[in-house]
């Protein structure tokens, strides 16, 4: 058994391929509805799927609605809590940094992908090029990026740890 | 003038700490309010604000609603297009993984920001080990991620660069 998947064999691989199956679906259907782009995803939590998504960047004109995004965003509202606590990610492609970042916030349990980063190159969707910028520091990345007012939006970091009840993330 | 940003000198300084005390005020008043987190947000167009956002993680139950990812949608949708081309985004806050990955999709011209990445961490944001997270193979990140059905994922891929109406992004 991996170490990294310890609790991998706890569902049949079937189930497994079954959620994946569904999050292909989803993607290959997105493209045939000229929805956006060819991404699907399902959120699962006790064997039952609790969220769906698909990659809805041009028909929504929201950059953020990768599929992930998307199944994430659904999935919170139905749970009603902003974490996936004890819940997989069924995505039909390797996610983007924008959707990894999400998927920390997120805190689900594990992701399973099916298309590589490599295939989302092929077809016109270069990530990898952004997790070369992120690593870039900020006054180097193609977008330029400055600091300034630093001293002033210190105000707000010194009254969040001031706060007696405030709801960390 | 600095190579990295040509017009820089085209607005008046004065105009960019005015937007960015604005992003500074909604991260204040986020955390007065207990809407969220310490973090503020606002995009400019032709010297206008067209939309602002602040942190709603905990009170919209969206882990992905970072100041910069609510200010981006709500300024697409204001603008009804995907992309923030020729505008100019001020957080008050260096934006996290997740909010470079939407900010290199959204393609602004430019991205201001007040605290640092350090800041954020001492006020207990630390998404520095999320960058590290991301730098890492799937399957050596600490939220376990496995490929699997790579081969029906593809029909997505093949479906899209044979589409011949699509729209990309």
């Amino acid at each position: 058994m991996d170490a990294a998947l310890p609790d991998e064999n706890a569902m049949n691989p079937a189930e497994h391929n079954r959620f994946m199956a569904r999050a292909i679906a989803l993607a290959v259907e997105n493209v045939r509805k000229g929805l956006g782009g060819p991404f699907g995803c399902v959120v699962v939590k006790d064997g039952q799927i609790v969220a769906e998504g698909a990659n809805r960047v041009t028909s929504a004109n929201d950059p953020t609605a990768h599929a992930e995004i998307v199944a994430i965003r659904e999935a919170c509202r139905v749970l009603g809590h902003f974490q996936l606590t004890g819940c997989d990610l069924y995505t039909s492609c390797e996610p983007c940094p924008m959707c990894l970042g999400a998927i920390y916030w997120a805190r689900p349990a594990r992701v399973f992908y099916a298309g590589t980063a490599e295939d989302a190159a092929q077809a016109g969707f270069d990530d990898v090029d952004i997790l070369r910028e992120l690593q870039q520091p900020p006054v180097r990345r193609r977008i330029p990026m400055q600091q300034i007012m630093r001293e002033p939006a210190l105000e707000a970091f010194r009254l969040w740890q001031q706060k007696p009840d405030k709801v960390a993330y």
